[in-house]
């Protein structure tokens, strides 16, 4: 596990992210809010297509949140790889959401040569009652 | 583990869904092509917004179609249960899905009281090779 | 999710487990070091039977670990529940473990009438760095 | 996913494990019965250190037999790689096995030269009922 300092700053990841892949729509469903050393945090807007009847967000709206914020954590500590793939995650539903954003929290547990491997947590903004939890793995390509 | 026959029809399942679940798009993005005995195959259709690019289906849109199989395949065999909640789902990519649309095969492995438990495989049309394979829990509530 | 305290101490958990589960060997093998609020730390010890070659502790080992470790975190929390069972466990290796005693952290994540799902994370005594984790779900029968 | 035909035979995938992994205990705690394409079936006897009260097989057991198939199924494949390493698996508990052996077969999902998945059942012998379900990763070594 790597103690080195994140190579990319939020604005890089931001830059990146909205370049190579228009379609999550960083900075307007995904906002990124803060990477750090090994982590990275994101917000989930409530925006009518993410939610279920009731005004909670859905699962794979909660999927695609807990997946594109391990993707950040990794891509800040290890500078830009479009090519990492997801090769496994893993989510437990913990309670309903209430209507309205959603935080996740990632931490990476491990930064290999050819495995990245995270949890984060979901949760309502200034909650931490986790609403989701998922640990993930990303297959890094041969740099 | 139930051996008895499925109590819904394709067609019941599908109207259920349409009524309950509007946004899943039912008929449109999600086909819901059989059920059987304690199995259901659905059919994500290549619309644009599932699409990364390249033309292949997103990571989100492959989990939304082992989520929603598993969801039928259990309806189709306790009947009209809308309050039925997935409480786990791990899901391995194998594959990167050509262009066009994806087939999901759903077998339950286990129809408890409380508990259902089943796995999923995401496939070309035509295709056996997986592309992706996971495995569910929903929570039935008491009836 | 539960905020009340835990209801059975360090010592009542353990007298429970070597009456309830000889086979385990508390106190041998399995050191109940601490139960606290949806938490408990357990130490596998580094005996001869649970070592692969090189002298590090195997994967089923592990595994074992894990899942007591959550069992006595719910046990803590709930009270004696003999029949509290696994439903899943998905556990991922991060590293070898070096020679010598594991130790494994539990934080209970969700506590609800029918299922408790918590996290743990297996490192060397003394080290932080993560050698595996685990998420994991028992299913609490009704009481 | 590769289609080839398997390189070792059951024979040779025996003698491997009983000298490489002399602590599995190969032909006495777990007997290999067949390897195929992509695919193995082992057998846990029932030995008394696997038991639990009632005489059914632990947890942990379960746990052991799930991953040493899948080893085996993919050693069998890609011939003698002794350090391809369990990197996850992700186990349902589906049943209480009755007393006796339990079988487990292992299916390929994927062959590449980093990962390798598989899924596992564990049944009773002569029944179909899967009494868990498991899916893992192995990490293969660079060749």
């Amino acid at each position: 596990m790597t103690s080195a300092a994140a190579v990319m700053t939020r604005d890089e990841v931001e830059v990146f992210l909205a370049r190579e892949f228009p379609q999550i729509g960083i900075g307007e469903n995904f906002i990124l809010e803060a990477v750090g050393l090994m982590s990275a945090r994101m917000r989930l807007a409530a925006h009518d297509r993410n939610l279920r009847p009731g005004g909670t967000i859905s699962g794979p709206a909660m999927f695609a949140l807990a997946d594109v914020t391990l993707y950040v954590a990794i891509l800040a500590q290890i500078g830009p790889v479009a090519l990492a793939v997801t090769t496994n995650l893993n989510i437990n539903f913990l309670g309903r959401p209430p209507p309205g954003d959603l935080v996740c929290d990632c931490k990476l547990l491990k930064l290999g040569k050819r495995l990245a491997v995270g949890e984060v947590w979901l949760h309502a903004p200034g909650r931490d009652e986790p609403l989701a939890h998922a640990t993930g793995t990303y297959s890094i390509p041969p740099r």
